[in-house]
């Protein structure tokens, strides 16, 4: 057992694990300084407003963009989780193993404070947004919020690893991606809109509020473990043959 | 005869059945969460105008991202309809069973409800939003130009599902939801751009207003049915060999 | 010789042949309907205001999710043209015979009036919109910008349905789509980004207004036939290898 | 040794090498086109604002869909660079050898020039847009900014590139397109979000005024030489097999 439990954090310790740790840090590097930067460049384009709708195109389509990209570039290495909450449900449905698990939450973490850091330095005088809740809602009713949208993103994801799905693989990080921009697109003005705890770490961190932090992780990593295994075990098992209506339509 | 409809509601039973029936929930589930939230967020952002550009983009991009991506996952499951025009398509023009049409309206419908009930429970306070029909405009108007969309959906779903598009058929999700993109843009400030009687039902069953609900049914569904069996037995039959200008281009 | 013209002509009318030429009206009336759609929808939010930025992208996106949907629809069947001036292009380099392209150019201007036409008797009230130049171009100034993105478009259009693209041949509908997309975005407030006479003559016929209708054809068909002879017979001819970079990258 | 280096001009000068700067200055020209009109566009808009969300979702969206086309055009026969910095990049890496990279280096900045000329002469009146710097920022923190963003997009590069990817391929020349248009997004309020000293060249040669092009060439140069060198050697060397997280997943 002991043996095992090292044997387990041998395997985490190789060469590719360690490029894999990297290649996490980097794309969630890049996934934070484009949607915390293009928050940033928002509130600089519009400083005495409130969010309204252009800005929320903005971030949204900075959202999509940038996760379709950052996926497609770690896909083949790391598996392209890049959030701690997708992280969270491959480990808990036995894809990673648990101490790969916390190496990659750990990138993950380093990157996007790191992004954050890069972002406050460089933009002199303007202040790291962190996600905020619109006032008439609770912290519960926002981590509840938080945790639908991360269902839906971990869902995809799910959906566009499987490898059964030939040919439509090729474009499986960019669904994602765009599932992610419109799931901003809805919760944008109610909950922040961040289905990824280290983004909302990362910018608290920074931003200096760690304020309704608990909202952020707490939903999402419970919406992300139902997705992951809900998936696996129910909507399309590796037991499973085609659907019904395979062979069926056009 | 009777033991014919027997066996088809028996296939309609199995396992991999009800597989594709949860398919179809959770795509509706997830498309109806970002459509009809977004037109709150957009709401939220410009409570006392009416729709202006910025906002209909709002609505459109999150529209065609969140098809596209709703598509992707239930593809090889259910054949990814989401839409009970385009499964009323496919039971016409013979490509799912009428049991399993029915099934599938069922689980439509009762996951846009849910949508929906999630949405307003979640941000109290805010009204869900019904579709509407511009004033100088007729619900038979209003129904024929959805009829025409709905077309132009369920046509693109037909090309995008045959299985003699080759390469092409890794893109079918994708294009299929940007041309719902498109629709919106053009439609939103006439009919709203609903194109699925599945949106247009939850969003009335919890925003407490079935006004005009016939306008999103009859039309879409004339139109769907129209675009399938114009798709199947004329444009591109099952007998047809490949067109005019293949083998000339480039 | 005369037998060869007559030959042509049967070979413009076989059963294929008539497939392709419906699959251009259906591909060209889908594109019309969303672009002139867009514009009208984008003039009903904004009735007192000239274009501006947001409206600027709502027919810029329509433009770029539409055109690459109906690209995909009739890439197979007709090729794909859903433009005269791609189609004389074609012609002019030898991918489709002189009849089938007078046909295609039938099928295209009378599928953009259709859809002029029911956008005119479904929006009552509402005007069709035609191009507009800028005050401060001529219109040759105009005609010259439309020629260049046109010859920007057929390039692209070349370069996707080039046979040797190999896997990137699964996305040649969408970065056409995307390059529309971006080209309206760059002249929209100029000459209108129109690049598709048929789109042009479509919504004069039906707008009533046929002034400055030859901007709209003879740059883009000069701009598209130079873009198709200079791609097959400089940059990438039948009988090139590889670039010079191929097999050198990563 | 004389000898070598008179061998590999010569290579660069064969009919393969001259089709590859062809490309390159056709991509780049079209690139250019879009994104500085895009930027005329939205000033011709408004013109007497500041840059406002509105347009930065203009000149973001049409940086994203243009570079994905031209990148998808040029791919197979120059290797898609349209970017000095991924050039140069490449050069370092020993991809391309230093004179064919001169060579595309000419190409490009030609190309940038004649597409900002062309728009100066056929948009009488307007003033070509230069990038510029926001007030509270000093040169070398936008070089910076703008280093780090061209590292993103060249890390990308590197990856859409990777023969390793597999069916991912398809999408390359897209999702690296999606990341510029996302750090345009990101830093257009802060340095411009150039990434390309191609195109500040170009729009400042025809605009007037070189003031801060060092920005725009110390910063990107950089931050691609590091990308480029990081991915080969470290993320994912030639000699490395699969990451950690391969087989694991779903």
């Amino acid at each position: 057992m002991a043996n095992n439990v090292t044997n387990r954090f041998h395997q985490s310790l190789t060469r590719n694990a360690l490029r894999s740790y990297l290649a996490e840090f980097m794309s969630t590097f890049f996934y934070v300084l484009a949607v915390v930067g293009s928050g940033m460049s928002a509130r600089k384009l519009m400083p005495d407003a409130t969010l309204n709708p252009a800005t929320l195109v903005v971030v949204a389509i900075a959202n999509a963009f940038a996760l379709s990209s950052v996926l497609y570039t770690a896909w083949d290495i790391s598996g392209g989780h890049v959030n701690p909450a997708i992280t969270f449900a491959m480990a808990i449905g036995g894809h990673v193993s648990v101490p790969t698990a916390l190496f990659y939450w750990v990138a993950q973490l380093i990157a996007s404070v790191m992004a954050c850091l890069v972002l406050r330095v460089i933009l002199v005088g303007m202040h790291v947004p962190t996600y905020t809740i619109a006032e008439e809602m609770t912290g519960f009713g926002a981590s509840v919020l938080e945790g639908f949208l991360t269902f839906v993103l971990v869902y995809t994801v799910y959906a566009a690893r499987d490898p059964r799905r030939g040919p439509l693989s090729a474009t499986g990080p960019v669904v994602i991606g765009l599932m992610a921009g419109a799931n901003v697109l809805a919760a944008g003005p109610f909950s922040g809109g961040s289905m990824n705890p280290a983004c909302a770490f990362g910018s608290a961190a920074i931003g200096g509020s760690f304020r309704n932090q608990a909202v952020y992780w707490v939903g999402p990593l419970l919406g992300a473990a139902v997705a992951g295994l809900l998936y696996d075990n129910v909507v399309f098992p590796v037991t499973a043959t085609t659907g019904v209506s395979d062979g069926l339509t056009v």
